[in-house]
């Protein structure tokens, strides 16, 4: 009835509501993802503090592509998971096949949003697999992962080049270098949504 | 009792076969994708041939990270036609969302395959949706094909592509530039798979 | 003198100011980019105007991404237009080479930079050529834009992805849905820069 | 005079041969290469020899895509080193700025050739800088290797997915999984070039 009276149209707060609450059942905190930045990020930046590494994750998991990105793997992650994929992809996704590379894509389409200087922080952590990447990865639980795994590390990887962009203002601001208002907001306690950005 | 005694194993030709069983199931034939390359390149190339078409069609699907895109695609695509994904990805995919964008990122890993050179063939296709794209595109039948109808222009993006390389070769023959045995194959009735390929 | 006082730090606001400087010097001027925009997204938005056309195009260029391969593309074409490459890399690009595809990439990091729903918008100015584009072809003139002509529609691309977010924002706002007052902006008249954006 | 008379065609073994010049005028042995490649991918791979690694890399080096992503990077290199680039773009490549980004843009459109599956091994070796990483890295020297060190983690990576590929061909032989005779082949001593390559 409800669907008859209402055509299809896009609710933006409803798929970032989901983001949240997905990545909350599949057992992720943001700050487990805050720590893989705080892990990437602190020999750079000394000063730099989990509330922001916080805030850059929230600002990232704001984008419109990452929420995308993020339903997108998960729900596949929840099918293999009860089995519910055709026969050859239920397998691949299921024992996070190496040559399969959809999960890499999906990902790289997170780190992407805040440019290229993203990609060797994603590699990393998905290499080397710390914290939260580590429990992901654990194949004798029974969950899959296959996906949410490399989304997390992307969504770090992200988050650190967002703080990059912004740590390199309030340089340049130290510095006397021209700048407006805008960019001398500290990187942490920048409460307004930016381009594309919806609020949490 | 098979499954208890055979841990998982890739099977390259399993996910081949179910590639070439799913295109044909959700209704797109090898000759539809070759219409869209002649489209794309006939005036490149006067002399082109259906035959060319459709084998430089097949070479493409032959690949593996091609085949995982198609899969994946088309499973998302029929599980939204039966309504089994979480609500607001459900929406998304059903009604084709035009910032989803997901879609169009599998798309890409398609086009990829054979160099940044068809990004411009795919985008192109994708905005016309000449031929099959058209029928695909068709919302009144009630089957969803949001992933299907980018990932078909893909491959015949991709497709073309691969004739632009093999053309050169044969050109740089012609013109007694030095060469290899091995390049100087036509573009057509090329019959051994080659790099990641693995024969239809 | 100067130098050896004054280590190296990235200035923004120059890169910015470079960024204007050599599109300007190159020939093409904001107004024809926004000219792009109205063509791809005025059947959508039937009461678009030049003025948000524009505005969009000034908040893409904006952004650091942009700039940075907006000067490397710009910065090779004039290399090659004063034969300054070394010879294969030089026949390449000032003959437009169809094989070379180093210039869609850079195109393709602009247009990533509002995701991956501007692709198809890419690849269809591209190939149709219009407007500025079609100029910026013209090979009799002795002016060598390999890439600047894709990075002008990559822009245009950009820009049409980013009216594409700000308008389902005002839809949502009409609708009304929840939202935030950021949100609830005019696609044109939002002089903050954004995420990422330098002023210009 | 000979330009006159020879309107210009892309020569692919001029483009390979430079490929192969400038990266040994640039101090890189494909030997180097091959230790990362034999670096990343000896846990998986205990057999792994030597000559398959640097088979492997002779083999992402015939790739069209390849050579011209490693001479455009090369040159810019070799401009930068000169000073002979417009102001705020010598100034980043010169000093390797770490929000400059196009040089990732370049190395990443290396690992694509062989799939998504390569983006976590070009991110490790990039951030952990082994072998001739860390020497392109010292910027000590005068050079100016800004692209270069991220093209030789990406070829390296580039190698590290293709063999991955081929293992897998010869498990599944192994297994006696249906396959083709081309398929067979061993992962090393395959000298025929394949798809899109041009031989050494």
């Amino acid at each position: 009835m409800a669907d008859a009276k209402m055509p299809y149209s896009l609710n933006s707060k409803a798929v970032a509501d989901a983001t949240y609450a997905w990545l909350h059942k599949r057992g992720v905190t943001l700050l487990e993802i805050a720590e893989l930045v705080m892990l990437l990020q602190q020999k750079y930046y000394p000063g730099l503090t989990m509330d922001e590494c916080v805030h850059n994750v929230e600002m990232v998991l704001s984008k419109r592509e990452v929420q995308n990105a993020v339903l997108t793997g998960i729900q596949l992650d929840i099918l293999a998971e009860e089995g519910k994929l055709f026969p050859p992809l239920q397998d691949m996704i299921e024992n996070d096949e190496g040559l399969y590379g959809v999960d890499e894509i999906l990902a790289f389409s997170i780190v992407n949003v805040y440019g290229s200087i993203g990609f060797t922080n994603y590699g990393y952590v998905d290499k080397l697999k710390p914290g939260v990447l580590e429990r992901l990865n654990d194949k004798s639980t029974g969950q899959v992962h296959t996906y949410l795994d490399d989304i997390v590390g992307a969504v770090a990887a992200a988050a650190s080049s967002r703080i990059a962009h912004r740590k390199q203002a309030e340089r340049e601001k130290d510095y006397g270098l021209p700048h407006t208002p805008e960019d001398s907001e500290p990187a942490a306690n920048k409460t307004a949504p930016q381009d594309g950005e919806q609020p949490e």
